[in-house]
């Protein structure tokens, strides 16, 4: 699976369109391939793209730094021609006139939508049919499940998702791929079905961190990732945060987590830092905020479909419309503060090492596992990246979660750049 | 007009229905056949639903704090079963499968979804048809024309509108009606077209505040907007921001801001506070913020439809996609820091005394007039309520704006309940 990756990236996809080795539709057509051959046991799409379609589409899109690359989007984000169905039967199929905003700015830079890829229900819990790539028997997470599926299984080499709680970062732990959640506010969300405004971000998956950085050059505008040198590295403050209260984590998290800091003492400045004060609070402020915001914006669908949506859904929904506004708006306002807040928790640390998820992907479909380790950075709406650095004594992925300061997306991806292949443990045999 | 609309009110629609002197459907009936008298005049709608179409609606919310209210809707807030075209020929007529977040909420307490309203193309500045209806030679101010239009013409008690700079509380002053537009984030936006992630919020209009505290009791939860007796008048402090730098009121407007200020000087304590400092930054981070994510947001259709896009809207993208994001980070970060600056600005002040645009709405439809007198109100997100007070020589309204503290809407909505009548001269002959 690393030499397919390698041999399908962002980048080497870009450079042979840009120089005239492949046409800008070479790689699409390989996407549908790898996609006809193991769709079948995956279930990581809602739709894909006819070969007709895509000639249409790469007509318009032969050039540009993502030239001829072909993504996935989370079947919550319109794709101009294709139906957004949110995961649910209470969706009609009629296509999108036009592309989310985000999708827009890939298509310009030369990407080229393939397909739309399943998420849990309305992005919230109640998950679809995708199964893990790396063991089908395994939940590849959620809710943004198709994206990191796809991307792990070489389908693409990169989709968009969301992150409400840890619909970003879980997956991508799960299934063994580099998962990006920029600071909350950084990516436009129009055209993206929004289903809790102060918490939903748009991230995107891939299958190294060289690529996230391409794709960053175009989402997040202005001067691309830094190149970090291993001087630079020396000069990097890394704040190690080794657990989640309430929750211990598994052995293999743990030793992902121990052998990073491990790996990267010898290169940077690597410190414990305190836990967050009061953990108990950001669950409960993300819990209040997520229920009073989704509860209204899916009243509409709620109000016709309910019968459509499952159980959990449900009661989500009217928890939250009954839930008093007061509550909420104190939440909010905490919220707010707590933004600000990160050298009071973090003090002078670039960045933060931490966990992803409590371990590797759980055995069955049935739920998409805990979000325990992503909602306080969801919350805080501060930037996070998970790195795939380890496999099991199962098979499975795990990895390490790297977080950044609000605002400092560039930077936090120049130093996963760095640090990654100090960390990345994949390549050698599991003892 | 004064008489229309009180026998018009959302207080009293809701009161006829919920003690059965009137069918849930009577109030809609008459909208309709107000529409049919006066549209040709004013083209105010994009969209009216049928007769039968309302006999469906209205079946499924003959209860509830608003029951049988009709209500216009700005089109670019989707209305499950109408088509949202957003002012622009670029958009297709597909209806909508679901209501905006917002006009669920509404259809849920009972109000009835009459139509969709023009709106300047996609909400920024190129104008519709729509007519003012003071005096059809006049613009209604925009973006949200036709709202303010219908309300002021009383063929809706109540529509929705849209504010990034001036789209709200401009067409209010124009049109003579009152407007609201909440604090920022007091209204979730899902199914909205967002032009701006950092200034769109949605509002409303009606005659008069009682019926905008009624509105507010279903979108803004918790408490009523409190009743404030003349008791409560005298705690009250009001700061009085006689001008907008760089804009010499028009005499009318200036009468009518003085007038409301002896009105209230003997009710409550009125005192001049400082203008804003630096003002011109005020309109140039609104400036780069609004035309930033204005193109990302509509860059799905510029790159489809350009050719039908108005020549200053296509110039507005082409600035923002070329604009440098360092700048707008700059932007963005300088207006988050302003919003908590209240009492750096007014002190102790609890609302703000100010004019709602230069003057009464210019002759002609081809410029929506400036809204140099919102935007420093938009950027920093504090709620404002427009209040029609009098007619100018030539019998167009003018009036006063009230500006909040950020969160403070339900007593925003509740001093200007009880500032109102001391300020309204519309009764009284014009000299």
């Amino acid at each position: 699976m690393k030499m397919a990756t390698d041999a399908y990236s962002v980048v080497e996809i870009s450079r042979r369109v840009q120089t005239g080795v492949d046409d800008s539709l070479e790689a699409a057509r390989r996407a549908l391939s790898v996609i006809a051959r193991r769709e079948r046991e995956l279930n990581a799409w809602s739709h894909v793209a006819s070969a007709s379609d895509l000639i249409d589409a790469s007509a318009r899109t032969a050039s540009g730094p993502l030239a001829g690359v072909p993504f996935g989007v989370k079947d919550i984000i319109d794709v101009a021609g294709m139906p957004t169905r949110c995961g649910s039967e209470a969706c009609n199929t009629s296509p999108s006139q036009f592309d989310a905003s985000c999708v827009a700015l890939l298509r310009r830079a030369g990407a080229v939508p393939i397909g739309k890829t399943v998420t849990a229900e309305f992005a919230y819990m109640t998950p679809g049919p995708t199964r893990n790539p790396a063991n089908r028997q395994h939940t590849p997470g959620g809710s943004s499940s198709g994206s990191a599926a796809a991307v792990a299984a070489g389908m693409v080499p990169m989709a968009l998702g969301t992150q409400t709680g840890g619909s970003m970062i879980r997956p991508a732990a799960f299934c063994g791929v580099v998962g990006f959640k920029p600071s909350f506010g950084a990516l436009g969300r129009d055209g993206t079905k929004i289903m809790c405004e102060s918490l939903d971000v748009i991230g995107w998956y891939c299958a190294d961190v060289a690529d996230v950085a391409r794709v960053a050059e175009v989402m997040l505008p202005d001067a691309p990732p830094p190149l970090y040198s291993t001087e630079h590295m020396r000069t990097v403050k890394i704040g190690f945060l080794p657990g989640n209260p309430g929750h211990v984590l598994e052995h293999a998290a743990q030793a992902a987590l121990e052998d990073a800091k491990s790996a990267l003492r010898d290169l940077s400045t690597i410190e414990p830092v305190p836990e967050l004060t009061n953990p108990a609070r950001f669950l409960e402020a993300h819990s209040v905020i997520m229920r009073y915001e989704l509860a209204r914006s899916l009243l509409p669908v709620a109000s016709e479909h309910a019968a459509q949506l499952s159980r959990p859904l449900r009661e989500a929904i009217d928890q939250g419309l009954e839930m008093p506004a007061q509550t909420y708006r104190e939440m909010k306002a905490w919220q707010n503060t707590q933004r600000l807040c990160w050298a009071d928790y973090f003090g002078d640390a670039d960045v933060v090492l931490t966990s992803s998820a409590l371990g590797p992907a759980p055995r069955g479909l049935e739920s998409t596992g805990t979000a325990a380790f992503n909602k306080a950075w969801s919350l805080l709406g501060w930037p996070c990246i998970h790195l795939p650095t380890a496999l099991s004594e199962d098979g499975l992925p795990v990895g390490v979660q790297l977080v950044g300061k609000p605002g400092t997306d560039r930077e936090l991806i120049g130093w996963a750049l760095a640090l990654h292949k100090f960390v990345d443990r994949r390549s050698r045999a599991h003892p």
